[in-house]
């Protein structure tokens, strides 16, 4: 099924840019579970543009309206519908992309079905951070995630973040656009979670953020890093409680290990510049693009809650299995 | 389902590395096409252990049995059931392994399903290759594939491979392993395979390269390098006829787009090293292991074949989607 | 998936009777295909309440709104998403049932659904007829499809429309319901489309039937009163061009063969009658229900565009199908 | 997926009659389950021919060989592989078959999920019954399924079974078959499990009867004989412990209601008798088909088992289904 993603927690979206709404349906989330539908805005209000100067000046004020499964603030079990109407459908500058393919706007839908499953992960104490670690040749070195949400670039380093400000500034002002790393990381999540072969909780993680436009890599705990090192430099040793290091990004074998789940995404420059481009069509053929403005100079800071939500939607999936293959959520 | 890749070619892998067997059923495989059974041997011979001194020393034939689904040496349309036996099954140093999850023998299954498509696809025009193109810190910088077979190391690029080499043996001489990249090319795939949203090319690479053992990272054409560029170099200008670059790598907007496929994974280092480490347990516990030797030092040149087989079952399940979608093959 | 029917012509309902609007999203229309939106609402008219006197009186005005996927009356390949509002809510009625699963309104999405797969099986000559054929113990002897939908009771029989209108009428004065049978028969289905085991068309269609509210058996051609012959009365014979009689009910091992295929429908009797009675809550215990009027003495002929739409959604699918693994229609 | 059964609980069998074996893999089989070998013989010996006078005389022995999946009796969690080999494969009589699709000899390896199936569900109170219920005109009235194995007929009244055995025997003179009535009862199924919409357990419960060969029909509880009744004659009545009559099956609103969950199929007269006749090919032609004897004259006796292990599969994915969701068995 080309416009879902996971088995068991099934997030299903659709809508096009230019039509008169996008929207989601999540089905196989448990019943009973309280929903904070503010959540839902808040993570929808983190990808909407025109946050800041880092990002595209386009107005979308993307208010959620919930058509079904969710009943005085509770789940009922049933499918949850959600829709967000286009405000800014019509303009003059997105009819030149009508005709092209994977609009970054259909993650509006995800983004809502993440707060669901953020929400009804809480419920087993896990938790998901997401932020900036590098735009351009800028790395963030720390991990600090209370100040992620501080900066106009989700960058949960401070002093990088002023530096990656700089370089998207750079890029806007050139009318060109920067590439960029976004990291999230899972807390809280028990040992046991995926599986061995196929379903390997990394390969669902991989598919997840390669599912997000413009995105065209994605690398688990040590990722391509370790390609240059060796195996005694790079083993994660157990002491018993817990692991000295986490090359694994918490999952070995396919099974997460009781460690952080650690997933980072590579995010190509922005395609949509302010120059004349060729792009390819719907139709099989091509078109030239050029953007009067208004686009995103990085979309880093618009990718994370997009990525938190594929890790979050993918995360209850594979609860969701190990209850049914464990009866039990460990 | 947890063992199975794919939605209309149905890739299913059994058996473990301790058991009798193991194998493979393909559903969804086409009726009527041309079944060379020599090359499903010749892909599981290039994965098999022991072909090099650069590889682990353990003695597996790995001979194919078809069990059904090919009659005369064509495909009935029928699932194709296909097993390998363990004739190394009880030694001393797996019964160690008993215990411990994802065998990286499962994937014998895949490499035989993997010959399967790649005889499918070269109905349509379609052809993989693969081959190491980075150990530890040496890269390859060129890429000839019909050297990658001429070099243990499966590196398409024949001065580089000798380093690799040297690094290798470097590796196994000092009871340690190290990481790197393998690189899969598909050619001739038309524009127009994938999905825009959730089923992106893309993305089910990554899943597909991520199921795969020991890998820890994904990334399609120019990957994570375009991170520290910007839009204005890495856009690939299609002149009419072809793109002049290629850091789409064949797929943008999660569909193909008719350049080449290319799609990269990080190995990371074996994690069967020559001295004690600890693992995780299938019952959640953690077990100490000591392997005697016989391991990969590089699991690299016998990754190839595997990664070469995901692309291709991945690229025969758009392909089959393409068709359902468009009653024709492009 | 709980809430979706089908694997490449992916039907998923949502909503829920006292919720704001009920809908669907189809996933997997193929583009390019000319939709009449007034077809869509006229189906939706054949299954809306208070048709006539010998259905349900409550009033639902059931307008369908496209969301997505269709623009300028053809269709784009994306999920098309529509959404019926829910006008007749919050009725005192409907109040009563708010714990009770399961209620008939879902179908409004799938007959929507339903009106888009019969448009597009028209493209390859495919029809769908459906007409009540039993209620109580009175049964049409005729298939006069011309008929059925201009009678009341959808009966493909006139004479015995008028019988069968009078036992409705029967139990509607006695506040009670009575049962029957939906027979739909697809025209035009090329042979070779299903599968010979597990996902025969009978299975599939077999689900697609079950799956409609208050069905409790399905049956194909012969059915169940082939159980009382021999094989001699019951093969239905080739005679190169076309079989003399339709006992395998266009379905021979799993696969369509070119007659016609016929599916009927057990329909119980409504259990929504006019005196209390027990029925079990969402919850898992036991509420009492008075229900005050305004129930369908016999749901039948708002059964058949919901099975009808159940044969269409099937045979979509198993049409896609066979294109995936054909590369052509038949 | 189209030989595979189920979501959660996936059941995917392989293999010609003509080829060298036949066999299934079980993947989703929860982990640390005691397994009797000797049931899952004891189920395919109830399925194999020859078992009787009122059987085909064919010879085969259908030993069941595990291949993975299952160490020292206890199931691992990974995909359980069996695999039965074809020792009658290439007689003569198959020979005339090659070409026709759709064996009854596939289902050998859903009767070995199956008695898995059983064996996992018996560890949460669930046990499955079945028996011939009806043979040509003759109908079982009692259903005392201690005795259903100890007649050739498996039918569970003792009186009937006589007389079935007689029309069969009188049918085998003639050279020709009869139809009849497999019913399958499973008891101790709680209250809960099941999907309200398409996931239905009646609609998962119609796929999986209807996709045994020469099925034609299936019902739950009063099926086709409600649509003759009222609805105050149909109604369940639940007392708060227990429903007084089973009109529903065990089934209402598509959740399990705790009563027992009752099953019948329709099978039609076996197609294959001793007088020339036409059949489909797989090549989608005809063919004329003179079976010299050893068939079937009645099959209910041998679907008995095959419709027991469909329910018992279809069982398990609702009950894994409902772990995933509710996190607990009931």
């Amino acid at each position: 099924m080309s416009s879902s993603f996971g088995q068991l927690f099934v997030v299903t979206t659709f809508g096009e840019s230019h039509g008169p709404a996008l929207g989601v349906v999540v089905d196989g989330m448990p019943p009973a579970i309280a929903v904070d539908e503010a959540a839902i805005q808040r993570d929808l209000d983190r990808r909407r543009p025109g946050q800041s100067a880092l990002t595209t000046q386009r107005k979308e004020s993307d208010k959620v309206e919930i058509v079904s499964g969710i009943f005085e603030s509770g789940t009922l079990g049933t499918p949850i519908a959600m829709i967000v109407a286009n405000t800014d459908a019509h303009s003059k500058d997105y009819d030149a992309l009508k005709d092209v393919r994977s609009s970054g706007r259909e993650t509006v839908g995800r983004v809502a079905a993440g707060a669901l499953a953020k929400t009804a992960l809480a419920t087993v104490g896990v938790s998901i951070s997401g932020g900036t670690v590098q735009v351009g040749r800028v790395r963030a070195t720390r991990r600090d995630w209370s100040v992620a949400e501080t900066n106009p670039v989700r960058c949960p380093d401070e002093s990088a973040a002023a530096e990656m400000a700089e370089v998207i500034t750079q890029a806007r002002d050139a009318k060109d656009s920067v590439g960029g790393v976004v990291e999230v990381v899972a807390n809280g999540v028990p040992a046991g979670w995926g599986d061995p072969t196929m379903a390997k909780l990394d390969a669902l993680l991989g598919a997840a953020m390669l599912s997000i436009p413009a995105t065209k890599g994605v690398e688990i705990g040590g990722g391509f890093g370790m390609c240059e090192l060796n195996g005694s430099q790079t083993n994660d040793v157990f002491d018993g409680e817990r692991y000295a290091t986490n090359f694994a990004g918490g999952i070995s074998g396919g099974i997460s290990n009781g460690a952080e789940v650690v997933v980072r995404v590579a995010v190509r420059p922005a395609t949509s510049i302010g120059k004349p481009q060729t792009a390819a069509t719907q139709s099989g053929g091509t078109t030239t693009i050029a953007i009067e403005g208004r686009h995103d100079p990085c979309i880093c800071p618009r990718v994370v809650p997009v990525a938190e939500a594929m890790v979050a939607i993918t995360l209850m999936d594979v609860w969701l299995r190990q209850r049914a293959l464990r009866g039990r959520d460990r």
